[in-house]
């Protein structure tokens, strides 16, 4: 079996584009790697993104979210991650179920516990082996985000303030609650520093 | 709040038909009645439903399905059921959680009492006040299906006889574990007795 590493942070974090860096650091050391984020392509998990980041469906109740995304999850999870993980691979996947976690269990208010248990159903154990949470504060990340001309407004961005300031607080939640998987990234640093310090938090993973 | 009746069955077992006319006699009855189904001209519900039936998706898992099942449900319960509960109508509804519970929880081999825990997650205790459950035989249902050259064929109505004896075999089960809830009408009958046993099942219901 390979390692399933996620990477974890509020909008603008930057963590995509330290995953692809990343990513082409650990080759570059010899270590096959895999990058995927949900729904990665799988035909199933992409058709139910599109329900879930639909502009027009403004009315979906907050519970169909959670299990819409625990849906993809499961799907991309089957298709994508497990046979990768099954030929050996580290899988470097962009954003995993401390996602749900903290945005529907915690920023929505469904509860953390709620959605990790309709999570449990999805992922059948299949837990990141070490996850990379990107910290940055929501004011720096949604300019980040206003900034990227060329990146499409979802229904996600269109929150206020405050839910990314709640998904900060869900975040650190789950830092306390998994202080041996989840590991702190200051991603408010340059680009340059950020990849030196996730790369570092992997090595030392890879390497215990 | 009005009452909650849902209205379950194997393929080709009539329910469909039998709720329409049933609707009509409460409503001669002087009862405010409301008919519906899963996805029910729900928008988002209907973009999920063509998910979980489109033929192309062969792949998907049986956990997936029975998250999308139950992302449908929600969303068909908060925008239409609980609505017309609080309105103080009779809601009948084509299918409910004990579909899933047999389809996905037993037929599948999910587990009836994980797949129960998602759906308790969409429900939010809104459990139907009384289930009519159509006995037919798959043979004499499946068969009612091919004469029926209206219908356009879909994903489920491809399964082999003996997935749909597993769904016959969990509806027994369920009527085992919810004796008060469930009612069973025998549905190899013609459709004016069948009417006629639901319709008594029913008014013993309200007027106890």
């Amino acid at each position: 079996m390979g390692y399933f590493i996620s990477f974890e942070g509020g909008e603008g974090s930057g963590k995509s584009t330290v995953l692809g860096l990343l990513a082409d650091s650990l080759m570059n050391k010899g270590y096959k790697v895999v990058t995927t984020r949900e729904p990665g392509g799988i035909e199933i998990a992409e058709q139910i993104r599109n329900v879930i980041l639909d502009k027009k469906n403004i009315k979906m109740d907050a519970k169909t979210e959670a299990l819409l995304y625990a849906a993809a999850r499961r799907q991309h999870l089957v298709e994508k991650v497990i046979p990768e993980l099954e030929k050996g691979s580290i899988v470097l996947c962009d954003r995993f179920i401390d996602s749900s976690l903290t945005y529907q269990g915690y920023a929505r208010g469904l509860g953390m516990d709620e959605v990790f248990s309709i999570n449990e159903f999805a992922i059948d154990g299949y837990m990141p082996d070490l996850t990379l949470y990107f910290d940055v504060s929501p004011e720096i990340g949604l300019s980040r985000i206003q900034k990227d001309g060329e990146r499409e407004v979802n229904r996600l961005d269109l929150e206020s303030l405050e839910f990314h300031y709640k998904v900060q607080e869900g975040y650190q939640k789950l830092l306390k609650q998994f202080p041996q998987r989840m590991k702190i990234v200051n991603a408010e640093n340059d680009i340059e520093t950020v990849v030196k310090d996730a790369l570092s938090e992997v090595l030392s993973f890879l390497e215990s």
